[in-house]
């Protein structure tokens, strides 16, 4: 069941077999010294999301550029990232099965693991786990600042720190406030309105747990969508952007803000022209199966006067428009997906390119880690 | 990157580690007679379409009730298949790549492999890479009946049949005729007409076929949502049906019409829920990356009064209607996808299971087989 190579170092780019993931190894780079660098003069601390990429070559990568850690969202990805050498995993989620929970303090003989609460049922239930094993497990309290997923009510943060604090195996570890929702809020000004919102969300938690005696000043939380407004609200100590390494068409749709970087496309799924039934229509081997569409289809890259219109499972349909380049059978396109972190997911292997060469080609170690 | 076994043969079904794909084998049974039952009685050859669900153990039950073989759409699948045993498998789609052609040619050592062309140079390429391992490869010229995706015109089947018939290491083998976008129309009336109007297409292809000498009696294709109006249309012989033994939300929304046979729901996705933060609102551990959501959120079965509202990678919100019994913590949830097909390609298994009882767990031989 695992997916064959697509390509092997030293590959040209014409020789990767389609459709693959494909990482512009010079603009990803570039992406990642850019955040590096922006989040180091702040001084906070950086947790890249690696939910995103599920990759440990790229939360090395991360980790070789400053980042304290990464975050992930389940138990089985954060293994995954133990497995590939990461030594600080914080799981965003709430996680509350026994099974799980008995993995993750397991997990944390060998690696320091955080995971997120918004129940003393959860909070309860990591105990038993750690003791049973003999760790701690840092508990975070998960506080809705406004997305209205999962989370405890700003002014219910304290109550639910000092329960952790009277627990055995786990450390109240601070605050988790991650306004998922206004990521991609399409102009500056609403997102700056929404985590301002989340920020007073965020000041009411603090005083909620300061209330109860315990040290509420570390929060954690942000996306690539908002990470500049956290970053200068004063509230925020540590960012979890996980777009920002690739970056998809749904992002691309966000008009910029007056601070924020331009980090580029740099990965997309090289597809192939299969058939050209009409000169206005011809059809590419990328389909529902390799992108994830909840955030609409790809966008052709570099090829002006093609557009992806039409998925079913493995096809891509491409109107031609009038006057444009016609596409030749077997023709490679480059893609960029809707949405990056589900279309990662779809793919065992990521090549990694540069200068017109396959450089790596890297497992996507966590792929399918849904439990 | 295999994903970790969701059950073991024997366990109950609240042992199940969510999220897991989970198959209802009474249920999945009873769809596969009833199809089995109804296309014996006409006389027409079942080939149903295995890209549903890429899983060998599933396709061999297929074949134990009468199928001819299995369809596929991709090379890798048409090799995870022969490798599971399958002896007659048809690509219902173009390949052009060498390198693909190659591994096809390959397979006809062991298997009946057959694939489709919409163009000469297809054609020829089949050919080269049949002739470079001494096999012959079945093709069918694929005819565009409506739904405008691949494929010649109906009138041009013809040259392209005798372009194929006077290739060596290729047979032509018939007609491929299948209308995908008619699979969800609405209203049986609605398919009726279109179906009507793919009859007197394939009509002016085998028009065009015969006019060159060759046998055009061979069609293959239709689908769960058309496959009595294919079957009773009088010109084709093979049907291809794909989603029959499983269901999901977006059949569910085609009206019946007065010949459909209703197959049963019997393929969920079980997940827990793991946040109530409110009352009125509860959180699932089943997101974007458990769920394809190209025909929409996944529908809650048997629990009236929860809503799948939202969706993250990672998290399912779930409305709670006023008056509603309360989500409790860990509370499993069978969830109905609302497109089978790329659902069953993010999992590595499917958990079948009967009289409360996990029976066995299969592994989806082609998961991820997008090359």
């Amino acid at each position: 069941m695992v997916q064959r190579l697509p390509a092997r170092p030293g590959d040209r780019l014409d020789a990767i077999e389609t459709p693959a993931l494909v990482l512009d190894l010079p603009a990803f780079e570039r992406n990642l010294d850019a955040m590096a660098t922006a989040v180091a003069a702040s001084g906070l601390r950086l947790r890249p999301h690696a939910k995103a990429h599920k990759c440990g070559a790229i939360a090395r990568a991360q980790i070789a550029r400053g980042a304290v850690g990464i975050c992930c969202q389940k138990t089985d990805e954060a293994l995954a990232f133990v497995d590939a050498g990461i030594a600080d995993v914080l799981v965003t989620n709430e996680v509350v099965a026994p099974a799980k929970l008995a993995r993750l303090a397991e997990a944390a003989r060998r690696a320091r693991i955080g995971l997120l609460v918004d129940c003393d049922a959860g909070a309860r239930a990591a105990s038993a786990a750690a003791l049973r094993v003999g760790v701690t497990l840092d508990l975070y309290v998960e506080v809705d600042v406004g997305a209205h997923r999962c989370g405890v009510a700003p002014a219910d943060a304290g109550p639910l720190a000092a329960c952790i604090a009277s627990l055995p195996g786990v450390r109240f570890a601070g605050l988790h406030c991650y306004h998922g929702a206004a990521q991609h809020l399409r102009a500056p000004a609403e997102r700056a309105m929404t985590i301002a919102s989340a920020t007073v969300a965020v000041r009411v938690a603090q005083t909620s747990v300061a209330r109860v005696g315990l040290d509420a000043d570390f929060v954690t939380g942000a996306g690539t969508g908002t990470w500049m407004l956290e970053r200068d609200s004063g509230v925020w100590n540590e960012l979890q952007p996980g777009s920002y390494p690739f970056m998809d068409a749904d992002y691309a749709r966000n008009s910029a803000g007056p601070r924020d970087i331009a980090f580029e496309q740099s990965l997309f799924v090289h597809a192939s022209v299969m058939s050209i039934p009409v000169p206005e229509r011809a059809v590419c081997d990328a389909g529902l199966k390799s992108f994830a569409f909840d955030s609409g289809p790809p966008l052709v890259h570099g090829r002006p006067g093609l557009a992806y219109t039409k998925a079913s499972d493995e096809h891509g349909v491409l109107a031609v428009e009038a006057g444009a380049r016609a596409p030749e059978l077997g023709e490679r396109l480059h893609l960029v997906p809707g949405h990056v972190d589900p279309t990662f997911n779809l793919y065992d292997w990521v090549v990694a390119v540069r200068d017109g060469r396959v450089e790596a080609v890297w497992p996507v170690d966590a792929r399918g880690a849904v439990g």
